[in-house]
């Protein structure tokens, strides 16, 4: 009987391949299901369950590929009209050699959420774990903003699934959320894999307050919601589109990137910031290869092919994958990178960077722009800055004032630079960027303001 | 946070890697710390300590190796005189970014047996997981034997052990032990790495008892200690030897395996029981690779070079990390393998399978010799069946009666074969191996008798 | 500019991925492409073109997935009705970066072989290297026997294209061919990836003859067909089957074991000999893993599923890739292996072997059946042997005498594992496999004879 | 028979490893053995020998400890006082197999110089290939100017070699030299690793010249000999250092940082010279990871530790291997990053980039200092550019004016950055790294000066 975590960083999604004897069932996979087999071949045993807890909304979910891959049988809630894969309702469960998984039905985050409970058949009706789903996370509980309209109602179902069917099952129960640390679907969740239900009943915030208080919190939440959603719902409702397999990008050469740089869609470097400042193709956004699953689906479109900068071809390869999870398959590739961008003469862009100290020094005359979210926001700023998110800074690009120098600024620099890309191309002339930013700031000592609302 | 489990299959022992921001430490490690390694790159943190929760006896153990690769601090528990690292008390912790461990002495396996309890800073007391070394088990505890002269003593010092300082940190406690299923180190364990302190107070048997009670059943058990156990603490005491490097296997061609076959150690055949029988080298003793872990300790001598005879460089190469893990370093491996062997015309041996069903029918013109642990025997055996211990097999290989065919048998076959080789190799004409043996014997209702003692 | 070579064992094709600066090409792929994939990321260039010597008949060529996922250009010769991709004539040529490669079409093995020289464009004339395809190997030509009725034609036409086209390139051009030793499409290669023309010229004995000569040589020669080189005709005319993904196999249980036993097509073993020899599933075929490419094709239908038994999930793997290469897409493995069989209780075969020296003791009471190749046959065999080819063995099942035991026979004791298991499926009793075949026996000095001809 | 290359990037040195049957043997091992070791395991043979060409001068060879760990005998040529392995002598040879390596005494390069050639037993004399050392390389032939006192009596050994035993070979042996493009070895080298040498006798421009041409071309060359190459010749004459085992880098904090920035040797920022420009810590020397081989051996200096700043881990360790090959074993990080650096509010230094753009309109107010090796130098420059090799640039650092800004050049840009961040170490204000450099300025049609001489 065996427990392995597949953790896609970036997402921070957790999956789960669990099994016993000869069977094995997967939970919540990922696009990319490889991981899944190389487990089952190594542990001897056959796929032959997947399960979803809810339709994940933030990535493209791998479960109709590795159910076609293992003739597996993809089981998930009720009350949504998938089109593919069989509904399991609450009690009913899947058997794995000793071990069962019982489904819960845990609404709130979504309405077909579930749990489920795995147990040994010889110690009858104790727990042995629980993958929770996004209801409970290991430090804080699911998100339940998805129907403005219900907020209250659906906090208010997400108390219930928590305290009438997952605490229950007892403090010795291991737990299994679906996200961990990073997540866009929870803000506070402890950066650790490792908890029981004993454990966050004594330590997770969520669930030291009664229903009251509890919807209070939920309804005084700020969540952002990228605008890729919509298209993972419906891929994760109807299955991803089949028929275009997994190909390599395209390579673009110089005249093409040429061409490129004035199209619409924006042409993405993904480089590291440093490394962008310096040198880079002028028009180009920059997005770290790593920062592409909480950004990319800010500003890209699914129906527009997507051109990557990278400094090597396992750079290439992460942003490749990381686009993948999210359903950007068209990619394509500037072949020559940045040095046979150089050496062809080609216009450069760069970004000068300020230090904490010298912005100390210049304070009134520049413009600080900070870009991180608002509870960060909330939780101190540089005085005088402005708050825009990252996410919706493109609805603002025509409205900045350009009398003065913009200092982008975030929580360590990266987020910042990103911003600074996205105001270079829209004309911004007179932009820095402020490596270290919040957090330098604060180990300098600089003064801090708290704002009591955005 | 993490914590990340490296299993050594055959001598099924559980090592752990857990850190927190920049830091981490190794609990347990086996020889060969490239897993480790890995691990920390991957996540980016520096070993900084490798904790010992007790000297194991049953494999080397890694940390001198490890700790000089990495410039980590080793600790293990008093009482001891070990001739590396230093020593840990009672109460006192190492500290891993926001991750603290502490230690607890909990004797009973060994005088110096530690557990440590890892907590979060955030949330003072409560403990979220405990390494519990070979005091608890997920469905056993330790063994307490190797003291004869003061078993009950030792017995009632794991009992305490487990009840004022284990299972006082909470139900709610994730629970990881050094060992796992199919370990000399314990009989009952459960084949399962998935626990809690709550699940195994309701679950494990061995918690189920009082005081009294639990020494008598400690008392009542009977654990087997191969030889090669003498090395290992040896090893384990001293540091293992430096100098010698981890070398290739030497090759080994015709002419030195027909002269080796008549040295005195044994050439060890590492094929699976199934092809050993067909054909082999005569005089040559299968021992399966996956079986060295559990057997090779029982018949292989640490002065004298191993020589291996494998299917192809794979096996030979998973025999290498067996074999080395126990210690035995100068391997010898003959390169033309079987098929050369074959092909030079030389002569081979080869073991009669029997079929349950032809047993069945002769039943009382052969004689069964069934080499099984005792536990296993006493569980039930073919009528009329002899019992030996596989591994104490050496000793009374003059004293069976050559009067008819002797059939090996064991559980399923394989370690029947082990026991075949034996004893043609002491000169028995007529061995018939039974595949399938206890288990096709049931499958076929076979009749079945139960010993009152051996 | 680099040439690398991706080897196929089994097959003993060799494919080759060529390029220079940011493009490459592939030629004659294999249908795994994951190979040259990796080549191509690790040296950062994009695969242009994928390049066919001629249309292989006897794996999958893997052109059009590799064309597809990386959106290259398929070029091969005139004068067949491809199905996929564009042709190519003498004389033209495709440019990677300073590197070209321009076709030579060398007719003789097919009609519309193509050779390519690759030259650098620096050095005018000079050939680096040919990739000859299947009309020039490292000590042999191709054969030419695949239209019986103008087989001196197409040796006639093989001559030309070598003396003509090839080597002419000059002593100093390094030879790329597409088989090396162990190829059903060659039968003296050289078993050595390595050579030039000059060194051929120099040394291939079929170089040494004049036109007249060679053409006699080749009508002389005799090379076996297997019959599933008109499906792998098929596919690599038209395109393998789309639609259907690569998939896991299906697990089959003991149940359906027993019934499949008695169905059409038969279940295969994929283990070494000798593990088959002691104990194996009754009626089943043994053909060793490694041996599948040369012999899956004489026995396996591409209608029906194949049911395979492995020793472990490493050995299905092999077998699996080894399959799935000669277009064996529907794969079932029995889950439980040979252990659950065994433990099962179920019915036991096994062939009892016999060594060289027994052979010799009792040549007089045994019918010695040498299943190995005509040419192998017609430099020496065992006095008294019949000599049927093992790929065409099922034919004569029912015509062998059984009034004595049958000792099946070969080169190694391999292929004569695999006629005893198809002569026990057919019913015949006494059948007993000789390890080391006609290698031990010249060992011992059994006595050879050689015939005139079969 | 099989020959496979094992390419060391960075250092252009090229090793094989050449075997048939069970036996093989490995040219010119670089330090890090595992690559050979897994060819060999894939291939199933033994190591048996190790054979130098010549007593390598630019990285570590590994043949003591390849030695030691396969039991190997390792050859070498006479005339070195040699501390470890045997001498081969002209004409005498060893056999692997069918396959020979016959020593060959090639002097020039050095005294001691062998090449080997390859023979297979059944073809006599023909050769197949030969292992040329540092005489012949692809498009160049080695360097003769380690002894200026005798630079004519090299030469002109060199030439006779080459002349007298290697073209004698005949135009279809394969060339399978020790160094490809990049190397320091050579200049002239052709980046492409195929040849033979009737391809080499026709288009090296180095066998075009007749002994006394060949003479006055070699005196006329000019190559760096890098300080750390002392090192490398007591290494590879005495066997490197024992007893230290390879260890993980020692990870090194903020606070040791700050002070170490001011110790004796300088602290290397591996990161692209991009990321380094935008934001680096204050005094350190930017050498990118993949420059390390070439420029790592001019700046650090073997008996001190080396500190270096990456990237992340995977670069970190991609430093680690360079720095090791080159005899750098006493290695540290600083584990934080950049990230930690700039989050810390630590003073960032920055090196403004310059585009040729820009420069082309400022040429008359700023200095060029272009720090390319001679020969490129003297193929053309910009006007008024001063030349200082960078590797000598250190010597020059307090000679340079500070009336005007100085722009650091070279031919892409990389390691005119290393220069510009030396100049800022010694103090220099306002340096900038011409990005693109001397490729972009002929790009965009800048003037180019031709010098007659330095």
């Amino acid at each position: 009987m065996f427990i392995e975590t597949v953790k896609t960083p970036g997402v921070a999604s957790l999956s789960y391949i669990v099994g016993d004897g000869d069977d094995a069932a997967v939970i919540d996979p990922r696009r990319d299901g490889r991981a899944y087999l190389e487990i089952a071949r190594r542990r001897g045993v056959q796929i032959r369950f997947v399960l979803e807890t809810h339709r994940n909304e933030d990535f493209v979910v791998g479960s109709c590929a590795l159910a076609a891959h293992t003739r597996a049988t993809i089981l998930h809630g009720k009350g949504l009209d998938f089109r593919y894969g069989e509904s399991i309702g609450h009690g009913q469960r899947v058997v794995l050699g000793r071990l069962s998984l019982t489904a819960l039905e845990t609404p709130g985050h979504t309405d077909e959420s579930l749990s489920f409970v795995a147990r040994h058949h010889e110690t009858g009706d104790s727990p042995l774990a629980v993958f929770s789903g996004d209801a409970l996370f290991v430090g804080d509980v699911g998100r339940t903003d998805f129907h403005p309209e219900r907020m209250a109602e659906d906090a208010g179902a997400l108390y219930d699934s928590i305290h009438e069917h997952i605490l229950p099952l007892g403090d010795h129960t291991i737990l299994h959320p679906a996200h961990g640390a990073g997540s866009v679907c929870g803000d506070g969740m402890a950066d650790r894999d490792i908890s029981t239900l004993g454990y966050e009943r004594r330590h997770n915030p969520a669930l030291q307050l009664d229903r009251a208080a509890f919807v209070a919190r939920k309804l005084d939440e700020h969540h952002e919601k990228p605008p890729y959603f919509r298209k993972m719902e419906q891929y994760n409702l109807e299955g991803p589109p089949l028929g275009l397999p997994r190909r390599e990008p395209a390579p673009v050469h110089i005249g093409h990137l040429r061409r490129a740089i004035d199209g619409e869609g924006p042409i993405i470097d993904v480089r590291e910031p440093q490394a962008f400042a310096a040198s880079h193709v002028p028009r180009t956004v920059n997005i770290p290869a790593g920062m592409l699953p909480a950004y990319a689906g800010w500003f890209l479109d699914h129906e527009r092919p997507v051109t990557v900068i990278a400094e090597d071809r396992s750079q290439l390869e992460a942003a490749r994958t990381h686009l993948w999870r999210l359903g950007y398959d068209d990619l394509r590739w500037f072949q020559p990178g940045i040095t046979g961008w150089e050496t062809g003469g080609n216009p450069l862009g760069s970004t000068r960077p300020i230090s904490v100290h010298a912005l100390h020094d210049t304070l009134d005359r520049v413009r600080v722009l900070d870009v991180r979210k608002q509870p960060e926001w909330l939780r101190g700023h540089v005085p005088g800055a402005r708050h825009a998110f990252l996410g919706r800074l493109p609805a603002l690009l025509d409205d900045l004032p350009r009398d003065r120098p913009i200092v982008t600024f975030c929580g360590s620099g990266r987020r910042a630079m990103i911003a600074a890309s996205l105001l270079e191309r829209a004309g911004y002339e007179d932009v820095r960027n402020c490596f270290g930013s919040l957090a330098a700031w604060r180990a300098i000592d600089g003064p801090v303001e708290t704002p009591k609302a955005d």
